[in-house]
């Protein structure tokens, strides 16, 4: 450990500054940098995230050489302050507080006041003439270093404290006595001694010492796991612990307490904006448990802090403005006033809505506070998605009944149903229904279509239900693993709480939550801000944008969100319809019956036609890849045990013998169609290879539309796409007969459309031999849902059973199905488009999985120089937005490197 | 085309040599040879097999310049002769044969007494003055170029002979007349005009042109086909076409035709063998019309061709044995004699079984014709493979039912039935029974281990029946898709025809053919010439040959058979144990109970040490890679749809409250614990991640079993292996927490072991980041099944639904599960070596796929540089032959490569 582990601040200087946020940790590098600038902060020293990192990796012992700089930096700390810690004279008190390089409010520990015994609580009594706020202060400390080092809850505290004021008839804390007080903290002492059978600790270093350990601990609590699993905060990263000397709010009405924000957090707007608690300490703000008031007159009249300590305040709004000044960029402060006096406990950059996100950058650049680059790079892609869907009203109390992944971003509320044909009965009913399944299947589409939003146990983020539902713009929480859906009863239950259908329930899908009852939600706005800051995101980005739309009313929707023409378009959605499922059917049950396939491809090939053309219409020229048939033919044929069971009962009823028959057949035939592993199955162009008349039926019907539309003088640019090709001839094969199809079409419309064939790469062989099939693509596209399954080996539809602990124990920094795996995943591309393109230079290449969608990988896609990706229409501004961040980043990158060769 | 086209032979010299059998075929290249060593051929001329291959890519089209490359041929070939083509003197007549590469007997067509028409005919009764051999001879032609050609089927010919024969009551061909003869063509003539349409063809040079064309394509008739496909001989190859000068054997008693062999090719032994026809064509000796008669006295005694004809048997047995000389090998040998002269009409090295390979090898090289380096490479993998094996009677007349794939060679007979607790029931009362199945799982084991051998209509070459039975050296014919079984009604149906529970039939591992009734078999021997032949390869070879075993009996199987060790000891399958099954269910039941879980490790603990314990025993200190815990946990459950139907049944009848409460809890923790692809899902590492207590126990009982042997001074080599790695940290993990069992187990036993900490190379991912992993690896053991499975995303339990189309169209050389894919699971292979080594120089890098025990991919394995290769006990032997193959034949390139650098 040779590196320095403890950076004081105080006196007008710091060892740190800003820039260290990852050693310092974001509150240590803002007190830091406070400091710096003259702004009154007390004094106080940082203990690195290092210290933590190797707190962990030595099985949870101090590193060497901590124990020592601690008693160093106490030592400075006591001169500065004119204190002695332990002292009863003049007792030097700290706070010791969390702070990683990311803000993960409220996820770990604090302890105030810590240094005060039965001593040193007298010597505060005496030095502040005050001994209600010494003893108040005193218990606080007791209660809050049991809660979080002793491991003691605070409700038997919080019980006493209660009984307390029930005696007294105190109505609040503050109604307390300094003798009641004393008599509390007699009580707490008893009640450690009771619970940890040990007494209070009484030296102030052990106090120390158990506290900066405890915040070490706390980084790895439930809390700040699962946060750190919902932001992708790596586990790696640690906390860094400030120990910094106490300022009290607390010691009479000429002291204070309160949070600001330099803007409207939620808004965005211009304005001061925050609350304080007159004689309060910090906790007690976000304690709830006295409502604090407003800082600005505006807001608050004459209980502002503007009225109420005009001095204090003028400090503040001259301190806001210089910091903000400096920061560049919206901030979020913690001060406390103490006698009168102004001191600064907090400075960070602060957390906002998607809304005030784009309004502050698109403000500050206009008032060149910032350039466009940054006011671009201000605004995170997930907030901007924010923006796209009602959320959670954030003010609401929620009862939040479990958490599941974030599958759709958007807030719904409706009644609980439990299958599709409920669902519709239901709407028809004039009711808003949330459908809960287990998993969804392409047989409950139309139950998804009327509800608000959808609700699973099983499947990750590019499940069924995840894709479907981002496709239609819908909420929906899946792998929702605490739910245990029960059809037969149509309920579920959740920790022993029982949801029935009809309940209404209401799903965040951009956090995952699922909480009872009709919760409040907030609607989206896309204001003038929002479209200033995508034009300036626009002119930034290289990669293009498409959409994943298979009906001309997603392309419509996603062309208005910016989409440069369609991705992906999947055709056998167009096979679900309700029309075309019986068509299917019938062929698939007799795919051998030459006879029938042929009569059941004439009646889909009007459909289909049809399908193309209002899709090709709706994109007006642009290119629309179409992806012909990929999933396994038994997707379109019922479940085989619930038809089993019906024959089952048939049969023991012995009647019906016609019916009996029928279900036989289905019975053998679903059976025979069965798949162990349908996922690596009889699929994609496997079964273009072996019922070749299936894709030639819907080149012919896209070709059709297309020769239709360009007699009618409207653009066309359809692009063919083979899925699942694993081996050159498997595309020579379907390529050549496409190609035959196109040129009979082509002659009988008497036309020629401009067409593209091209493959998928999907399949890890064709990144392996991505050399040997480029020599028959037109073009290439990653489906890299399927390619993260095979690389992975993990079933989209399954792996939710070890995939949330994987991504917990930090196995993966992040779910692969959510974020491109670029060590491994990405390795296989960025090897398919070098061998790709080692063949055909120019070789289109784009990205159409469900991670064309997602900031880091469209920063990956930009980096491997695709030339563009296709999302879900919602997603697309955010492809958009994080397009633009690759390029200012690459640039920025570049500029950097430039400057350092100069040097 | 700018290459030569046809090849001429006669007169003393031929254009080609032995050396060019690619261009001109076994067949060509053997004639050529004989013509240039002065063995009598009759001349004629070869057209190159790249014709064919260019008759294919030109759309069925001849390739330029050949028309005339013929004519020129024919006119030297009559200038040879002496005769004219078409002349009604002396006429030409020649016959047109197939010769590919590798010899494919019976497969393609030949058409004999080419040039014969109404007037060549009676010029050739004229000439030879024997009007009746002539009009068989055009009779013959008609009937055999109608076939070929025309597309007339046999069927139609022979029932027109059968009535001639009835007329005249002929008792054989050769009782016939002249005149009977002469009206029979006229018959024939017409069958032709009706069936065709058009008159028989009378222009000779049309009659050549219909005939070349009907060998190229021969090439892709449904039995070359088949057989290509049965022996891997790609389709890319084509075949040569002979046109050759007639030779007669059914001149008259002076005359003759017969095959040859230069050694026994059934056993191998050192002696003359062979029979004949007198007055007859070969194609009569094929047919099987007449039985022909053994060539030496010893053999034949006075019917013999020795006694017959001594002075063309001398002349017969002079140029065998300097064919034999020339060749350094066994030979096939055809010939004919006319009119006392013997003509040889074909010299090939000779097909024969595995026990011929073996002998003829060793006394070869034995008696210094060849080294044993080339006696090493003489026998294929395959035939040794055979050699371990029953096998079906080759002279049997087998009722063949069905085709599947060859999964695990050996011939058994047996009675059919359905299910496991049947095969046990039936074995109980003495009987022999063959398990027929649609696909077999770990439930059927009991079942399969009574069986004489495993039929089953799905799953390939690795599927469970496959593997199972492999490791059991049982027969399996497996993913037999012509049968339709019914379990319900306890039989299959194949073409019509209904096999009964009972009914007796027999498979053929081997060649994957399923039989009528008890089909006779042939036992194999070991003998003394196999031993030599294996001492031999072993001297040559670098590679390792370790064993898939999971039993001490499998073990010592091995060992006998020559394994180094164990590469893969599957310890799910001890979970499958009847006495086991009970505890791992009530644990997979209860999983999230700890107690429950603990309590069922404890109890399989002491099991899992006895079965180490025997393991270790039986290996004496080779090393054994044990495999933690691999397949998906509901495979230790009943099925879905059993236990839903009988849920259902139970519940009608309304009676067994708590069966029905037992069965609806099982019901749903089957249903929790489905996987949609489990193939993909929870299973290898990530259990042990997921349950860790899983794999403490199982290496703990692998380190309790070391260190018991230890303290007896038995030495152990355990390797513990991690299954289905995708990332480090999964290894790290793991490995971490089997180090610390290891060490708690060493220090309670007070001894140390040697042990390794390895993992499976499996997953697409763990090659692509090879070199991370290999960082916590002691080595590396490719599964290629499983890496083959998510390189090209076939499942291998589903792929049967087309692999076989796709290696019928040349879309995969070979089944990829059969043979390593070398361009694309081989480039991953290679990658992770590569990678691997980067790290550590020396990691030891080995082989525990199926693929272990395949010929090629032994090969693929040695050029890899990997240590060493595992497979099932049986297949041992031949990997052992395969890894000195490899070595042979690298060190011959080598040799040549130095030669070609020095010259």
């Amino acid at each position: 450990m040779p590196n320095k582990l403890t950076y004081f601040f105080g006196g007008g200087t710091a060892d740190g500054n800003i820039e260290m946020k990852n050693l310092l940790g974001g509150k240590g590098a803002g007190l830091a940098e406070m400091t710096n600038l003259g702004v009154p902060v007390p004094p106080g020293f940082t203990i690195t995230t290092e210290c933590c990192v190797d707190y962990y990796d030595g099985g949870r012992k101090w590193p060497k050489g901590l124990d020592a700089d601690i008693k160093k930096s106490m030592k400075r700390l006591e001169k500065a302050m004119g204190r002695g810690f332990g002292s009863t004279k003049a007792p030097l008190l700290v706070s010791v507080r969390s702070g990683a390089r990311a803000s993960m409010p409220g996820m770990m520990d604090t302890i105030l006041n810590l240094g005060l015994n039965d001593e040193t609580v007298e010597g505060l009594a005496r030095e502040s003439r005050n001994p209600r706020f010494a003893y108040d202060s005193y218990r606080r400390f007791i209660q809050m270093y049991s809660d979080v080092v002793l491991d003691i809850s605070k409700e038997k505290f919080e019980h006493a404290l209660e009984q307390a004021k029930k005696k007294t008839g105190a109505k609040s804390d503050a109604d307390l006595s300094a003798e009641t007080l004393q008599k509390l903290v007699k009580t707490y002492k008893g009640l450690v001694k009771k619970h940890s059978r040990h007494s209070f600790p009484q030296d102030p270093w052990s106090q120390l010492e158990g506290a900066i350990s405890a915040v070490f601990l706390s980084w790895n609590n439930q809390r700040a796991i699962d946060y750190r699993r919902i932001y992708n905060i790596p586990a790696a990263w640690g906390t860094a612990v400030n120990v910094q000397s106490m300022v009290f709010g607390n010691m009479g009405d000429d002291c204070a307490t309160g949070v600001a924000f330099t803007r409207d957090p939620s808004t965005g707007e211009n304005r001061f904006y925050g609350e304080y608690l007159l004689n309060a300490q910090g906790e007690d703000v976000v304690a709830g448990i006295r409502t604090p008031q407003p800082l600005t007159k505006a807001d608050g009249g004459k209980k502002s802090l503007e009225a109420a300590m005009p001095k204090a305040y003028a400090d503040l709004v001259k301190v806001y403005k210089s910091l903000e000044k400096q920061y560049r960029d919206m901030l979020d402060l913690e001060f406390t006033i103490q006698n009168g006096t102004l001191f600064m406990l907090q400075s960070r950059v602060g957390k906002r809505t998607g809304a005030a996100a784009v309004r502050i950058a698109v403000e500050m650049a206009e008032s060149r506070l910032i350039d466009r680059k940054t006011a671009v790079m201000r605004v995170s892609p997930d907030q901007l998605d924010q923006l796209l869907h009602p959320t959670l009203d954030p003010k609401a109390k929620l009862d939040i009944l479990a958490k599941g992944l974030p599958a759709s971003p958007g807030a719904a509320a409706g009644r609980v149903v439990f299958n599709a044909d409920d669902a519709v009965a239901w709407v028809e009913n004039g009711e808003a229904v949330l459908l809960t399944r287990l998993e969804t299947s392409p047989e409950d589409i139309h139950g998804m279509e009327v509800s608000k939003g959808i609700l699973t146990a099983r499947g990750g983020m590019t499940s069924h239900a995840a894709v479907v539902a981002r496709g239609m713009g819908k909420a929906c929480v899946a792998g929702c693993g605490d739910i245990e859906v029960d059809y037969a009863r149509k309920c579920f239950t959740v920790d022993g709480r029982t949801v029935k259908e009809g309940d209404w329930i209401t799903i965040d899908g951009g956090s995952g939550r699922v909480v009872t009852g009709k919760a409040p939600t907030v609607e989206p706005k896309l204001d003038k801000y929002f479209d200033k800051l995508m034009t300036w995101a626009d002119s930034c980005r290289r990669l293009k944008v498409r959409t994943n739309a298979d009906t001309p009313e997603d392309a419509v929707r996603a062309r208005k969100f910016g989409a440069q023409g369609i991705g992906l378009c999947r055709t056998e959605h167009m096979f679900f319809a309700e029309d075309r499922l019986p068509i299917v059917r019938n062929m698939i049950l007799n795919m051998k019956d030459k006879k029938v396939r042929e009569k059941s491809l004439e009646k889909l090939l009007p459909m289909q036609r049809h399908d193309f053309l209002g899709i090709f219409a709706a994109l007006e020229g642009l290119p629309v890849t179409i992806r012909l048939l990929d999933p396994p033919l038994h997707e379109f044929l019922p479940n085989f045990t619930e038809v089993t069971v019906e024959l089952e009962d048939l049969r023991r009823k012995g009647k019906n013998k016609r019916k009996i028959a029928e279900l036989e057949s289905l019975q053998a035939k679903v059976q025979s169609l069965h798949e162990l592993n349908p996922m690596l199955g009889h699929r994609g162009c496997r079964l273009g290879v072996t019922f070749p008349e299936l894709y030639d039926m819907q080149v012919r019907a896209i070709m059709e539309a297309a020769c239709e539309l360009k007699r009618r003088k409207v653009k066309v640019q359809p692009e063919i796409m083979i899925p699942l090709v694993g081996t050159a001839e498997e595309l020579v094969l379907t390529r050549r007969r496409a190609i035959a199809v196109a040129q009979d079409v082509q002659s009988k419309y008497g036309v020629k459309v401009k067409y593209l064939v091209g493959t998928m790469i999907e399949v890890p062989r064709a990144a392996v031999c991505a050399d040997e099939i480029a020599e028959h693509a037109d073009f290439f596209s990653f489906g890299t849902n399927d390619l993260t399954q095979m690389t992975f080996g993990y079933s989209r539809d399954d792996a939710f059973k070890f995939l949330p602990q994987y991504v917990a124990d930090g196995i993966l920094p992040i779910d692969p199905f959510i974020s491109i795996d670029q060590t491994g995943v990405g390795k296989l591309m960025e090897m398919a488009v070098q061998k790709g393109r080692s063949i055909k230079p120019k070789l289109k290449c784009g990205i159409c999985g469900e991670h064309g969608g997602e900031a880091a990988s469209v920063e990956f896609c930009h980096t491997l120089g695709l030339d563009y990706v296709s999302c879900s229409p919602f997603r697309v501004p955010l492809a958009r937005l994080a397009a633009a961040q690759a390029a200012v980043r690459e640039s920025t990158a570049k500029v950097r490197g430039s400057a350092a060769d100069t040097n």
